[in-house]
């Protein structure tokens, strides 16, 4: 089938994979996506509103049906207060993420995780200069939980507008003022934009798209932004570095394990802990060569520009990787973790584990992954590996 | 017609007005449900899902189509999704409201409004007492600005629990740890949910609901009841009260202003403005007996549970009353107004006002409520009404 092939990817290796499962039966994204299709037209237009149970109400876009939802809400309404709801979950996934960064760098500093350690100082330095945090006479450990204190306090911002605004360039600044787009609280923005797109609310839909900008640029120069400095500061900054990448990088001979999801906070101890030796000698005492970290998705590209750790493959990959039969433990945190990998729970030795207290799977195992006791957690996670081989 | 307007409603005001209204060629939100009808049941049995961009996605109820989403979220994953967001728009919307009135407390004891005070030193002392705030030798607005301070902190809070659960009997407090929805934050809790149900996050049912619930607690526990709590310190507990309601309490002879929204910091200054002799006076010079005052769906009861201001109608009669033709001003603020009022703003000499930042309209004209100004905004915007009649 050379010419679905083309359509579903055009990077061979995910090509001849896709041929794989097709001959052993295994559905793909690409098998759900055909059979969802044709995908609503009203719900690929952003025309259907559910977001109160008077509906769902739909527009139709060709002027021959209702033209306005029950409460009276046009399509620019309904588009508009769909497309902010996009923004709002968007915004709340990154910095929900940044919360927990700066989260750990606040235990870190306070000697309540084991495995991190202040990787930047002059990254930590910097910010605590620019926060007005006063360095003299103070352990880099007590500049660092001041600093994550004041970052806090922006995701909870009830008053003001968030702190790094002040980083934007003036002219940049006073076009959101004009536009009435600053931001003002993390989470506050987020909430305030479900709150306009309620039944009721807001329903002007440029009004309603100006919210949803501000919890954007909230997100972007906050929770995002603060994700960054801090997994910077809490695990050094990238350097342009020499790897490879692709599901080829998955060997026969080794323990292959693969972190897909989204924490660095998680990822990096994984590679901590694969990296030791007592853990390498059990790989080699179960007959394996070594362990084969590798990354998938967004996780792979924070332990690849950091250390080098080769990425399996993307989002669409991660069902690729797991059909090979290769991988041993596929460790997931949160964000872009298809719940249908669980398919591949029982088709072979593969352990499937999830980390984290704001995802559940049905059909994977849980492992609690704690920054408290990040490394020794890892080294479990990594053992389930171990056993699969 | 007479069996359809048993169908659309059983209150004899409101058949006379949709009969009306229908021989007057008026469209009704009964007439738009018709027009969105049939309504989408993927919609109505929650098992569709536009989270992300791979959808929308719908699972066919009687399993012959598509039962998992391109992601392979199950009718389960979705439906959960789904119901955990309408929870988090509700809590969003309750708790930003909660957020507003909590705000209004803070700058009436700074003496930054307008009109407002302390009504009720009771229930501040005693919230005051519960809080730990110290009361010996401070003036009831330094008591209440601090008691405003430590609600605020709750709506954003990042670390710990909400201080109300405190207010909670004990076998409930166990229950929710056990279940591991104790409410963490106003806020934040609401953007948890916003992130579990992104694509790839939390795809276990009951572990989203959970998600859900926590978010629907710190709104009951949290945000609705602050609101609750400091719109009685701020306008006076409520106290049984006798009145009028429905359609009828509109007067010819009157100057009819009708309040409709949510905010009772907006519906109170509208209440006291048109109570004051200047303005009964400018209503009388204008040829009235005065003006009449009504509430509409939720500020309605605000007015009425504390004044005994009569209510004009229910969400659901709101286009009614302004069909009638007799009503002078409509001032909106935000929640359960349909953006369908806007069109009466050309068929009657009726002035429709909206007040608030947070909500725009098509068609509508906007005067800014702002508590510093509460009073003379309130005035302002009851000139509208003596105009118009």
């Amino acid at each position: 089938m050379p010419e679905e092939k083309n359509v579903r990817s055009i990077d061979s290796a995910s090509q001849q994979m896709i041929e794989h499962c097709a001959a052993c039966g295994f559905e793909l994204a690409w098998d759900r996506y055909e059979a969802v299709s044709p995908q609503c037209d009203f719900g690929v237009l952003g025309l259907c509103c559910k977001n109160c149970v008077l509906g769902p109400c739909r527009i139709d876009p060709f002027e021959e049906g209702a033209q306005r939802g029950v409460c009276g809400a046009t399509a620019g309404t309904i588009a508009a207060r769909n497309l902010a709801r996009h923004m709002a979950a968007g915004a709340a996934a990154h910095s929900d993420h940044g919360r927990d960064i700066t989260h750990a760098l606040l235990l870190t500093a306070l000697g309540k995780t084991e495995g991190y350690g202040i990787k930047n100082e002059t990254k930590l330095r910097a910010i605590a200069e620019e926060f007005g945090v006063d360095q003299a006479d103070k352990d880099l450990n007590r500049i660092a939980a001041e600093v994550a204190e004041v970052a806090l306090a922006d995701f909870g911002r009830q008053e003001g507008i968030l702190r790094t605004v002040a980083r934007a360039p003036e002219p940049l600044r006073k076009k959101w003022e004009k536009l009435g787009v600053t931001p003002t609280g993390i989470d506050a923005d987020i909430v305030r934009v479900m709150h306009a797109t309620h039944i009721g609310v807001d329903n002007e839909p440029l009004h309603i798209l100006r919210t949803g900008i501000r919890t954007a640029l909230s997100d972007g120069w906050g929770g995002s932004m603060y994700a960054t400095d801090f997994s910077d500061v809490l695990f050094g900054g990238p350097e342009p570095i020499r790897s490879v990448a692709n599901l080829g990088v998955l060997r026969l001979e080794a323990v292959n394990v693969v972190v897909h999801g989204h924490e660095p906070t998680l990822s990096e101890m994984i590679v901590a802990a694969a990296q030791m030796p007592d853990v390498i000698k059990k790989a080699e005492d179960a007959g394996a060569d070594g362990i084969q970290l590798s990354g998938m998705c967004c996780t792979a590209t924070e332990i690849l520009m950091r250390h080098g750790i080769p990425v399996a493959g993307n989002f669409l990959q991660q069902e690729l990787a797991l059909a090979t039969g290769a991988v041993d433990a596929m460790i997931v945190d949160v964000q872009c973790i298809m719940p249908a990998i669980a398919d591949y729970a029982g088709r072979f030795p593969t352990r499937l584990i999830s980390t984290s207290k704001k995802a559940a799977f049905e059909g994977i195992k849980h492992i609690q992954f704690e920054e408290e006791h990040a490394l020794s957690c890892s080294k479990g996670i990594l053992q389930e590996g171990l056993e699969a081989f």
